[in-house]
C-alpha cells in the first residue's frame, strides 16, 4: 500500500538518548507513566531531545454509504452533509474542541453525497460522491480506492511538509460503523457480531438488525482479505483516505494520532499493510463503540484516555491532545536532578 | 469540620436545563460520555448555561512528616524543600504542565522541615516545620490542624473570589503516601497492606517493611477514627491544607479537580466530614499507587484519566484539566440541530 511513501524506522541509539533524558528528570523513574512512553515516542519520530507536539492539525475525512440504503444507521445519510456544512461554520464538537486546545481542522470531502458551496475550509478528494453499495458490488473500484488512499496520503504529507508535528485522523460518514466492522471482519476475522454495535443511535433490536445485514454483506466477500481488497470491497471513502493519510504522515515523520472506531479500522488496513508506520501512530482513545476495545486489542494498542465517547469527528484524538504537548513539554521543559539541586534516593 | 464555610446544593431546575441543552447539540445524545457529566457538573456548580473552567489554579501543598524518621520513604525528608524550591524555579513537572495547559499555581509552605528565602510565588502556612512524628505521639495538635483547615480553606476560597473557577489540589510532601495510607485505613477501616505502596520508588522488600511500620504507628491509635482525630493523628500539614481547601473552594462555588492518592486521602477526610462538597469534586485520575485505587473505589468516584502516574505535585490534575475546559467550550460553543440544520434520527 502506497510503497512510494517509504517511512524511517526510529534509531534505536537515540532512543536510548532520550530514555536518559527522561530519567535524569526531577521525578522517581517512570512517575509520569504514559507521559513518559509519549515523550519517547515523539522525540523517537522527530530524531530530537526537545520534541514538539504543536502545531497540530485534525484531518477530517467525510465520506458517504452506499450501504446506508440496506437501513444499518439510525440516521439518514444527508446528516453527513449538513454535518460538513456544520464543521464549515464552526459549530461542531471537533471544532469547539480544536479551539479549545489550539489545534487546526482540514475538513475534507473524501466522498459526500451531498452538494455544498466552494469555501476556502474546504478541500475535496473529487473521486466518488460516496460509495456504491456493499451489498450489491464492491464499494470502490480498485481505481477509486488508489486515489482516495493517494490523497489521504499526499494531504497528510503536505501538512508535515508545512509543518504539523501530530496529524489527527477522524470522520464523518452516516453508516460507517458498519464499514470499520466489515472491515474488521474482513482483513482480522473478527467476529462481526462482536463488532457490531448502537453507531451513532441504534437500540438493541436496530443493532441486531444491523448485525443481519453486516453479515449479508460480509457473505458477499467472504473469508479474509487483504487490506486493499476489503478497503475496496467494504472501506469508506474517508476509511480509505485515513489510511492513506497514516502512511503519508507517518513517511514525513509525523506523529498520527488516531481517534475513534472508524478511524482505527483505517488504521488496521493500513498498519496491516505498512507495519513500518506503527512506532508512528497513537491510539488517542478507547471508545463506547464495542468493536473499537476489540479492534484496539488486535492491534496490541493502548489507548491514552477512555472517556466514554462515541462520537467521532475526530473528538477523541482532539481531547487526547493535550497529553501529547504535555509529554513533549515533560521532555523539552524539566529540570533534572542535577540542574534543580535535588537529592537522589536514600540506600 | 469548618463550619463557618456554607456550601449551596445544585439547583435541580437548573440541572434539568443544563442538561436539555447539552441534549439539543449537534450530536446523538450522550454520544460525548464524560464530556458531557462534567459540563453538567461544572454549569450545575456555576448556575449558568456557559460556564467557564478557566482561570484555573493549582493550590500545591508541601508539608514534612515526623514519621519519615521511622524508614517509610525511600527519599530523604530534605527533598521536600528541594523540590519546593524546584517549583519556585519551574523547573518541576508541575510547572511544566501548568505552563502547557495555561494553569496558575500557588506554592504553598504548608509545613516544610527546610529554610527558603522569601519569594512572591511562596505562602508559608507559618504553623510548624513539619508534623511530629506519628509513632510516638500525634503528628499534630489540634490548635496546628484546626490552622491547616483553615489556611487551606481562607486560600481556596480567596483564589474562587479572585476569579478561579476550578481549583486543582496537589501535593510534595516525602513521607505522604505513608501519612495517606494511614488517613485511609483510619477513617475507612480500609486494609493498611492494601494501601501500602511504593510511593517515589520503594522496592518489594522496602513495601512490605513499609507496611509493617505503618502497622505499627496506626496501632497507637487502633480502631476508626473522625475525620479530624485522624488528621491530627497521622496527616500531614499539607493534607490538612488539601482537605481544608476543597471545602474553601466548594463553598465559593469552585469546582475542585483533585490529584492523586494523598489528594484523595484529604478528599476522603473532607468529604466524609463534609459531603455537600461532594458536588464539587472532580477526580482527575487513578494512579499506580495501589492504595489510590481503593480509595477512589471507597469513595465511589471514576476519575476522568488513568495514566499510570505516580508523581503528584498535582499533576494528574493538571494533565486533566484541559477535560473540564473543552466539557465547558462544548456547552458554550457547540451549534444545537435546529441553528445548524442537521436532521434527526430516523423512524
Amino acid at each position: 500500500m502506497l510503497s512510494g511513501y517509504q517511512i524511517a524506522a526510529f534509531d534505536a541509539a537515540h532512543l536510548e538518548a532520550v530514555q536518559a533524558a527522561i530519567d535524569f528528570k526531577t521525578k522517581p523513574p517512570g512517575s509520569l507513566g504514559r507521559i513518559e512512553q509519549l515523550a519517547l515516542q515523539i522525540a523517537g519520530a522527530q530524531g530530537t531531545l526537545k520534541p514538539a507536539a504543536d502545531p497540530a492539525r485534525l484531518l477530517l475525512f467525510a465520506g458517504d454509504h452506499g450501504m446506508v440504503a440496506e437501513g444499518v444507521s439510525a440516521w439518514p445519510s444527508e446528516v453527513t452533509t449538513q454535518m460538513v456544512a456544520n464543521f464549515l461554520a464552526g459549530g461542531a464538537a471537533a471544532n469547539v474542541f480544536a479551539r479549545a486546545n489550539d489545534m487546526a481542522i482540514t475538513i475534507i470531502d473524501a466522498g459526500i453525497a451531498g452538494e455544498l458551496p466552494d469555501s476556502p475550509q474546504l478541500v475535496r478528494a473529487n473521486i466518488a460522491k460516496g460509495t456504491r453499495n456493499a451489498m450489491h458490488e464492491d464499494a470502490m473500484s480498485s481505481a477509486e480506492l488508489s486515489a482516495a488512499l493517494e490523497f489521504g496520503a499526499s494531504l497528510a504529507a503536505r501538512a508535515v511538509e508545512d509543518g504539523a508535528r501530530v496529524i489527527a485522523l477522524g470522520e464523518m460518514g452516516i453508516g460507517n460503523t458498519s464499514s470499520a466492522a466489515l472491515l474488521a471482519h474482513a482483513v482480522e476475522g473478527l467476529d462481526l457480531t462482536q463488532l457490531c454495535g448502537p453507531g451513532a443511535g441504534l437500540d438493541a433490536p436496530g443493532v441486531a438488525r444491523k448485525a443481519e445485514i453486516l453479515k449479508r454483506i460480509a457473505a458477499r466477500r467472504p473469508g479474509r482479505l487483504a487490506p486493499n481488497d476489503a478497503l475496496a470491497a467494504f472501506g469508506g471513502l474517508e476509511i480509505a483516505g485515513m489510511a492513506g493519510a497514516l502512511i503519508g504522515a507517518a513517511a514525513r515523520g509525523g506523529i498520527v494520532l488516531v481517534d475513534g472506531f472508524i478511524a482505527t479500522a483505517a488504521a488496521l488496513c493500513a498498519l496491516r499493510a505498512r507495519p513500518d508506520a506503527m512506532p508512528y501512530v497513537v491510539f488517542a482513545h478507547r471508545s463506547k463503540e464495542p468493536g473499537h476495545r476489540l479492534l484496539l486489542e488486535t492491534l496490541g494498542a493502548e489507548p491514552l484516555v477512555d472517556l466514554d465517547l462515541r462520537l467521532g469527528e475526530g473528538t477523541g484524538a482532539l481531547l487526547a491532545f493535550p497529553l501529547l504537548r504535555a509529554a513533549c513539554a515533560m521532555l523539552g521543559e524539566m529540570a533534572t536532578f542535577a540542574s534543580a539541586g535535588v537529592s537522589g534516593k536514600e540506600g
